[in-house]
């Protein structure tokens, strides 16, 4: 199956924070949902925890280019890069494309 | 970019509980959790949970192969309907193939 410009993309982004860097990230945390929202193409951006503390948000837009768009995002590559030197421990992210969609209530 | 057989398949579930499901359900979480370790291909299942209740796991098998008899397993298949059924308020679950892969530390 072809990736198709239009399909969707979901970002699973996985990550565990520096706990000295908690206050500081979660207002650059916050900057970021604003930036993010504002992207054409912007669906969602939500984040849950699991009981050991590691965090997943999931990011979706509504195509490869208006994910590529936030990616390359100026003040989010900043952010980026603050995020490798400052606020995480680890990260672990994975850029999909869903391949089969079930809901219920359908 | 085709789906090779060889890629790993992650399932994003998302869900919300009925109230009232809470403790049946963990039972039935955790024989899950139990089946799906022991088949061939299994990488990794997690749970995560949003500040408003909704929960997310991550099923991660190592390819579309071990995914499908994952799927299709069938006290998994029972398990599917009791959720329809008795345990989700409603969920949302897509199959997807991670395109790109980033990690840090590298």
């Amino acid at each position: 199956m072809a990736t198709v410009p239009g399909d969707p993309v979901i970002t699973v982004f996985r990550s565990r924070l520096r706990p000295e860097a908690q206050a500081e990230y979660e207002s650059m945390a916050q900057r970021m949902l604003e930036l993010a929202s504002a992207m054409p193409g912007f669906v969602e951006l939500k984040t849950f925890v699991a009981d050991d503390g590691e965090r997943v948000s999931l990011v979706t837009f509504a195509d490869a280019a208006s994910h590529a768009a936030w990616r390359d995002h100026p003040e989010h590559r900043i952010a980026q890069r603050l995020g490798r030197d400052r606020f995480y421990a680890s990260f672990d992210i994975s850029v999909c494309r869903p391949e089969r969609v079930r809901r219920f209530p359908e």
